[in-house]
């Protein structure tokens, strides 16, 4: 029992279950919400009051009674759906189900207005394709002050579920604006008076000692290949993080935080 | 054809198969050699020339003339098999094989002397269980300067296969000593006149603000619970990465690059 009205659905062919089996695998539904497995997620999107709605819980009937309390926050509105903890196993995608799942609707960030915040600090994937990076950048962004991601054409979604669960939960906090046609961005960069930069590992200049003040977009390539020429090409300041000879570079993630934490640094970020 | 005499295997029961196909399965020979896939492997541990020796190479029929030239450097002691590309496809364990693999020895490294060099910079893993996290820390630990890798008891191995590819080949070249016992460890440590620091993000010394010159270790945490207590309590020092209220942590690898980008910022690393 959830402790509020709860529909039970006893056959896997129902459609309740067909749209979170698709959706759970796709990480999105039709509609483009998000499909979430875990309380630990399910309690972000709470948390994230101004950005997310919960639309549809999906609950084991094991985990109707393990998350009484979570299930009691949902918004009246929030279909709650249980079912046997077999018929849940059949709709999970991960390894070791918890028994709860749910379809969040992020609301659309205004593109405007995180490039004209004077502390913008954007974060821009460019053409990454691992998930787990994309989620790990996610969350250093988050952790280290990053105002929004941004993310080129041909690039993983931040929707994808291995880079939902990456994220650690910042998917529902960071704004997001995803797909973005590079020439169109770069011209509104520019306009919104955007400093663009990039890491080359064979700049003179470094990044510990460029000046990180002011609205910033930083770009990261791809894992393998990195920046293509095009987009590199976009950047007015290229910065080298300090890189051992014989030595090929840092993961991408892990270059996007060194790079989120220098500007940290000397943006002097208290919390 | 290889240039050279490669010894061809017609069957997938052959002894040296079967010791390739379990090697790569678990990433380590009984010998603890190292088994890897794909030519840039190879090629990073032929470079390594002072702690990697490569004893066996596997090959295929096609990739036996595309990496003739890499064969042509193997060392004259190598054993080189070449099969068919379909036994090659029955060894191999990555999606897309690449037709060669290799059994490699590393030496061991010493670690009295590790902790005797007066730059030591030493990234200790204290539990991490996901191979690719340790990858990723062991490509920036080459990366950024740190001088060896140490794994504490009931880590994830840095040989595990994932670990060896996300280390993008730098497993050839940083020191590595694994499966410490902490009690131990962190003896030597202090005898050694080594400063153990670790992150908490309570702590009011910031990373940023920290002197972090001179021999030092830093511990890194398990991905979800972080450091045990009886872990951090070894530190001498525990430094906070600046982290946005609300917002849990970064990325265990993240969090080892940031520490140590900042411990090559102030030491001035220029490569």
């Amino acid at each position: 029992m959830t402790g509020r009205h709860a529909r039970e659905i006893i056959s896997a062919s129902n459609s309740v279950m067909k749209v979170f089996r698709r959706a759970l695998d796709e990480g999105v539904t039709r509609e483009g919400w998000l499909a979430v497995e875990g309380p630990f997620l399910v309690e972000e999107a709470l948390a994230a009051t101004e950005r997310a709605v919960v639309h549809s819980v999906l609950v084991s009937r094991t985990a109707a009674e393990k998350f009484r309390d979570l299930l009691g926050r949902l918004p009246r509105e929030a279909e709650v759906v249980q079912v046997s903890d077999r018929l849940f196993g059949q709709v999970a995608q991960t390894q070791s189900p918890q028994g709860i799942a749910a379809l969040i609707e992020l609301r659309p960030d205004n593109l405007e207005s995180a490039l004209s915040r004077r502390d913008a600090l954007l974060l821009v994937a460019c053409g990454l394709q691992d998930p787990g990076n994309l989620g790990t950048m996610m969350r250093s962004a988050q952790a280290l002050g990053a105002t929004a991601l941004i993310t080129l054409e041909n690039t993983v979604s931040p929707f994808n579920p291995k880079a939902v669960r990456a994220s650690a939960g910042t998917v529902f906090h960071l704004p997001m604006f995803c797909n973005q046609a590079p020439s169109t961005l770069f011209a509104r960069l520019r306009a919104a008076g955007v400093q663009i930069v990039a890491t080359d590992r064979h700049s003179p200049s470094s990044l510990a000692q460029a000046d990180l003040h002011g609205p910033m977009a930083i770009l990261i390539g791809q894992e393998a290949a990195g920046l293509p020429p095009d987009i590199s090409r976009e950047a007015s300041l290229l910065l080298s993080i300090p890189i051992r000879v014989g030595t090929d570079s840092v993961n991408a993630a892990a270059a996007a935080s060194i790079f989120l934490y220098e500007a940290a640094r000397q943006r002097q970020f208290r919390y």
